[in-house]
């Protein structure tokens, strides 16, 4: 195919919107209705409707990096390779110069001093944050529910079901500044909440916790011995600030700043395009680490967080962290490090997108569901969030724009309170795309004015 | 350091034995007891003795590959790398063309009919366990023990207690044959026990489970519905047989010869020396897959075991394996079904080097512990058990020969019944080593006739 073929085929589609009826017959076949589908099962679908109508979809459900890792990554792990590191176990709490890098990492962008010993690598930020949810539930028996800060990323509530603990829900919607705190303390109070999770920036909704807002939600970690669980899997990216000059404030703004009760994760795949070789860092503060929670001893063998989350959690699940991913981790670090900011390229150009996709929906009668952030405009970033006038269910709006070749998820399945929205992700859509979404959000606008 | 100084370095020490008062001291700084450190805590204490008397001892602690990956792995890695996967997430049931070739590996070397859906890659055989574990003891409320046949992998008796499952035992040192399987029923019949979890060829004592035996346990895993998890990580390294040829008995013995109600697991780590990068097998029957077991949907959002491991566990632990482990395990896989038998090597070095180390050790007093496989000689491969007559306590007997520059850990630390023995693993003896291991045996043996 050549690549003039291929664009007129991304953007080629037959008469839209695609009959309803032969729409339905696809979506009952693979068993999952769009507005409850996990995102893997809204990705399957879009595979086979694409494949059934013959035309490529703007695809918008899935949060998969689309952009290249940088060569630095991928030259240092087949250096790694050519050295032969494959056989040998890497060590379960990391390669030492793994951890010193990121220890500089956590010191030159969030202004934070965490000693070495304090950067676990884990398999993702998935690994990082399920082994943090299990050794939080285990820290005081009758505490078995995790506040999660909505929306979020929706693994979360099956990681809280898989390891059998109890979820309570905030939504950011309604809950910011002072209103968010109190709302927090308000829940803690009861005494059965043994951590808080949520993301920042904020998958979907894009809004960005401001400090006041972090100092409160650490204190209540202080008084009422909460774990704070911070997902920065979209570290940097909110676009409005450059957080990229190491050594240089403004500094990523973190909860671990105002508390030592709580454990930060950061993500490799958005940040660094990494999504494929799964690391991720978990960073635990040395007093956490050195914490000691008689009750762990049950289920980890020992009573201390730190040898808990390694010995106890990351070992028996995983033995560690493969060892090449750990070099092109390095190799990434050592780059920021060092001032070179080509490493962060893939946060401007999500940014680039969303900025001209929100344009879009916003000309063809959308508008944004979570649409300010405190008062302020949203950064332009990962996602974005959507609705369309009358249609009051979000699962009712996805399944006729499919009609129209465009995906998404429903803002439900994030565990989000507005359930007439939808959440759009950016990082599939490059040029093509973008044209294509814009000839169908006309389509769809005439059709529904 | 030139390569004679280093070989020198390797063999010289100071005069032996090592005084006891000092060794002490280094042990009492780690904080960990040679009889009850896990093999993570003697490999530090290891270390720590190394530098403090600035010698090298003999390694048989820690089963850690000691000979490097085949080179089509590396290179299928290094060529995924350069097509640009490191970004994108594999499918978290694993890549189709792994699953296809490790469809037709379990046919040629197992003899087993097992769809491709049926082959599920994990990060490691440790992810492998633990996601049996997990799943093992969802699938009746009123099952929550795991019986152990030992010895046995130390970290699995850590994974049943971080999962929070009951554990039971049974050793094979006095129960095999008949005595094994009506052991093992009698057991099981108390209705409290989910699954039956062994290692053969058997870490560490090498005794081979025998088709009577796999048989017997198959039939009371269907008569009583409880889950076998067969842990092969030793696959086709029982020497005595050569399995290594694709498409053509003898076949490695396995569990799922008689029962769908099993899993197997299938480390790279000792077949293919392929332990750094973290991927082994799990190979589910598509009847186990589809197998209906309400009780697991509040746990992991289905009551299918296939879609509660993959969508219910692996992907909630770690998202999915990483990529290019995928594509050097394919690769891998490629070439032993094409009857490359260069893939397999490693499997009779470690023969050559445990059959020399067993007479080495027997030449000089010590016997076996496990001294036989049901009235045959075992065959000689990765671990083997060692005793000395006068000690009956394994852990005097391993600080004494940490003395002489030999290291071990305690049979008591696998599960074992035998506490007066030692388990030895021979990954990391190379020539220089077993010249060490012969000249400190003889030393010992005369200290203690």
């Amino acid at each position: 195919m050549t690549m003039l073929d291929r664009e007129k085929r991304d953007t080629s589609h037959p008469t839209l919107p695609l009959g309803i009826d032969a729409l339905q017959r696809i979506i009952d076949r693979g068993g999952a209705e769009p507005g409850t589908a996990s995102i893997r099962q809204m990705n399957n679908l879009v595979n086979a409707l694409e494949q059934a109508f013959d035309m490529k979809f703007v695809r918008m459900e899935f949060g998969i990096p689309g952009l290249p890792v940088p060569p630095v990554a991928v030259a240092a792990e087949i250096e790694a390779l050519k050295r032969n590191v494959a056989h040998v176990y890497a060590p379960f709490e990391g390669l030492p110069a793994l951890k010193e890098e990121a220890s500089l990492f956590v010191k030159n962008f969030m202004d934070l001093d965490l000693p070495a010993e304090s950067c676990l690598p884990m398999v993702g930020a998935m690994h990082g944050c399920y082994s943090s949810l299990m050794v939080a539930g285990r820290l005081k028996r009758e505490r078995r529910t995790v506040l999660l800060l909505e929306p979020g990323f929706p693994v979360n509530l099956l990681q809280l079901r898989v390891l059998g603990l109890e979820c309570a829900t905030l939504d950011f919607y309604d809950h910011r500044g002072d209103r968010l705190v109190e709302a927090v303390e308000q829940r803690v109070r009861r005494g059965d909440v043994c951590a808080m999770l949520w993301s920042s920036p904020n998958n979907p909704s894009w809004i960005v916790l401001r400090e006041s807002e972090l100092r409160g939600l650490a204190r209540i970690c202080d008084e009422h011995s909460v774990l704070a669980i911070e997902d920065l899997a979209y570290f940097g990216m909110d676009t409005r600030v450059d957080y990229f000059e190491p050594g240089r404030p403004p500094y990523q703004p973190t909860v671990l700043r105002y508390t030592d009760r709580a454990v930060c994760i950061v993500s490799s795949s958005k940040i660094f395009s990494y999504a494929g070789q799964r690391i991720g860092m978990v960073y635990v503060p040395q007093r956490l680490m050195e914490m000691d929670a008689p009750e762990l001893a049950d289920f980890h063998g020992t009573a201390l967080v730190g040898q808990a989350l390694l010995h106890g959690t990351l070992y028996p699940t995983a033995a560690s962290v493969p060892q090449t991913p750990q070099h092109g981790l390095l190799a990434l670090l050592r780059a920021a490090n060092s001032g070179d900011r080509g490493v962060f390229a893939a946060a401007a150009e999500y940014s680039r997108r969303a900025k001209r996709m929100k344009a879009m929906f916003l000309d063809n009668g959308f508008r944004l569901v979570y649409d300010n952030d405190l008062g302020e405009p949203l950064a332009d970033g990962f996602y974005f969030t959507v609705a369309y006038p009358g249609f009051d269910d979000g699962a009712a709006l996805l399944k006729e724009m499919l009609r129209y070749g465009i995906s998404a998820i429903t803002l439900a399945t994030t565990g989000s309170c507005r359930i007439e929205g939808l959440r759009a992700c950016v990082s599939l859509t490059g040029e093509p795309q973008l044209a294509a979404l814009e000839e169908r959000l006309a389509l769809f606008a005439r059709d529904h004015s």
